[in-house]
């Protein structure tokens, strides 16, 4: 798509090359509402929270926000009182240099965890940044936040609220420490809709509910993951009619659940995106602890890694997952082909076939645990020698 | 150590091939009691259990047994009501050999989920099993159990029971799908000791939750975990005294600690045993929790693999563990080295001095919580490129 697909009105964007990262790539970016924007975020559940995390739920309380301002290549994470005054301090820059106050600054960092951010950079940085604000800029900002990511994710939606047109634009990182519950490390969603922040807010938890919390790469929860979101307000358009509402909220589902499957299909080293679907579980939580158990199993992973039907891996990985489950009323697919039958491996005609399949770089892994009638999926990707490589050498 | 280092009054042993294995390698094994022994057991937590499990559950009800049979290369589980009668018909076979009941016979299997065993080679396997039996075949019956482990476990204890000298010997196989809660795939433990089913079968789950129950190589726990123990009561001690209970469980636990560290520095791939140890945990639940979750996080295994004192991971983990922490009350080192205080990196200097520790084969990551008075640990190993190839290939 050209840049213009990616613009919002009501917002311009920018990114440098701060020195963070390296190799001399841009690794900040700036995104700034030319009025106040409604303002929601999703943040990390996990008890160790960056910095960034710490002061953007402060400066979001109040539902509204001219700015966020993101680095790559330093997390600003187990830093600190230090670390929390570089956050303020950036935001104090950016303020300053768009004439705006601190507290309308929302702040993201990803990268490495424990050291402290060179504020020396920042500077120059900050001041780059704001020169470099255009509606155009959304494409280089999403390359920027990139750390282990092999390619820029976004994604976008054309929607109409009573017959004037909106736009939802998303745009995300991901790669590793990916895991149910708040996983993006980091993702930014802009529309020009009119919406009130409550409303806003309410819809952005349920669909990434629905999207980032059902992904995972590696099991391990980010302590910088977070998802805000910014609305002009633009479009100028009626309040939201019921209908208007859903419309909306299927649109940021679809924004976010197309960034969900880029940030699997990106996982550190992965070659495949696979969807775990549990079927017909005694309850929806044990729907969710069923696919995330199969999900997360480094046995399951290596076997889809290897293109291998391992079904027994998958009855083991279920077995010890704590939900209500009898061996002999499992059913397990490889997309339409069945490979076991009440608890039981139907042979190797069906594992060939299955092995097809699991030659392509998507497929689905269907469980039906015959216990009730909950559902859920989980979306994620094999485990690889990849794998190793990046996360043996990552900080060297 | 000579074979007859590892006899154990009143018990004779073989090993054979039965040809379940590939590449005409030992892979079934036989242990029979000259007289009936005291047998206690414990067994895997797993949902989904072997057929072999639920058939030597039943048998050691009664706390005796006269012989265990076991073998590798097919794990017998996830085989229905079918697999259930090939274990059955195995105990028959071994019963007939020896001139005892079926069900004084456990039954013991490792290997492949999902696949039948084939019954055609299990009668010639069983005769030649009964023949070879003999005082020294304890060394090839403890590599016959072998599967990816790459080299046998076995471990000794010498005391004394009123001035009665006795012995215990201990032999397991591990190397996959190993995690707390019942971790060994299989373990065998005899002794000469005179000791009641009911007071050894106290001492083996005490002495399995303190070692076996404490170990993590994948996070998988296995379908077929057991750990079998038989006391032929050869040694004719004197009823135990108190101090003798205390020598003798400090010796079993000594014997199954042994073991567990051979499990995980054999663990698939691994090429580092670490000792992740909490310390100071708001309670005993949070201790074990806390050193589960940063011994199985993929991101700490990948790092110990790179050698790298990558704290921010372990921070990390310990954040998602759901447990009381505060980040700023965290300390860390590497053996005696210090890289955390009050949660921050105490720098370059400590991190290189860690590393230098890591480069060995073994060293302990201890945590200190500053929470309360709780400690716990969990052995576990590095995440490396040779478990993706082990894991990726296993079934090809």
């Amino acid at each position: 798509m050209e840049t213009e697909d990616y613009r919002v009105n009501g917002f311009i964007v920018s990114a440098t090359v701060a020195g963070l990262k390296k190799g001399g790539v841009p690794d900040m970016a700036l995104i700034v509402s030319e009025k106040e924007s409604a303002a929601a975020g999703v943040f990390t559940t996990n008890k160790v929270k960056a910095a960034p995390v710490l002061l953007s739920k402060k400066h979001i309380r109040n539902g509204k926000a001219r700015a966020i301002v993101a680095n790559a290549g330093n997390a600003n994470a187990c830093t600190g009182e230090g670390g929390l005054q570089d956050a303020i301090f950036t935001a104090e820059l950016v303020a300053r240099g768009l004439g705006i106050e601190s507290d309308q600054v929302l702040v993201a960092s990803t990268g490495v965890i424990g050291q402290r951010l060179k504020m020396s950079l920042m500077e120059p940085a900050v001041e780059a940044l704001v020169k470099g604000l255009s509606p155009d800029g959304l494409p280089q900002a999403a390359k920027a936040i990139m750390t282990t990511d092999s390619f820029p994710k976004i994604s976008r939606f054309e929607g109409r609220a009573g017959g004037t047109p909106y736009r939802i634009v998303g745009f995300a990182k991901g790669a590793g420490m990916i895991m149910p519950n708040m996983a993006t490390m980091l993702c930014f969603v802009l529309s020009d809709i009119r919406i009130s922040a409550g409303d806003m807010e309410t819809e952005l938890r349920t669909c990434v509910d629905a999207t980032f919390n059902r992904i995972t790469v590696d099991g391990d929860t980010s302590t910088n993951d977070m998802v805000l979101m910014l609305a002009s307000g633009f479009a100028e358009n009626d309040p939201l009619t019921e209908y208007d509402r859903a419309t909306f909220s299927e649109g940021l589902k679809s924004v976010l659940w197309d960034l969900s499957k880029m940030i699997v299909r990106d996982g550190e080293g992965a070659t495949k995106l696979v969807s775990v679907e549990v079927k017909n579980a005694f309850s929806l939580a044990d729907a969710g602890i069923a696919a995330r158990t199969v999900a997360n199993s480094s046995l399951v992973k290596t076997a889809i890694y290897g293109q291998d039907p391992n079904w027994g891996r998958i009855l083991a990985a279920l077995g010890r997952a704590n939900i209500e489950m009898k061996e002999d009323r499992v059913n397990i697919w490889i997309d339409d082909v069945q490979i076991v039958s009440g608890g039981l491996g139907l042979g190797a005609a069906q594992e060939n076939k299955a092995k097809e399949i699991m030659k392509g770089k998507e497929f689905a892994l269907v469980i039906d645990l015959g216990q009730g009638a909950f559902d859920d999926r989980v979306l994620t990707c094999d485990l690889t020698h990849e794998y190793i490589s990046i996360n043996a050498d990552y900080r060297s």
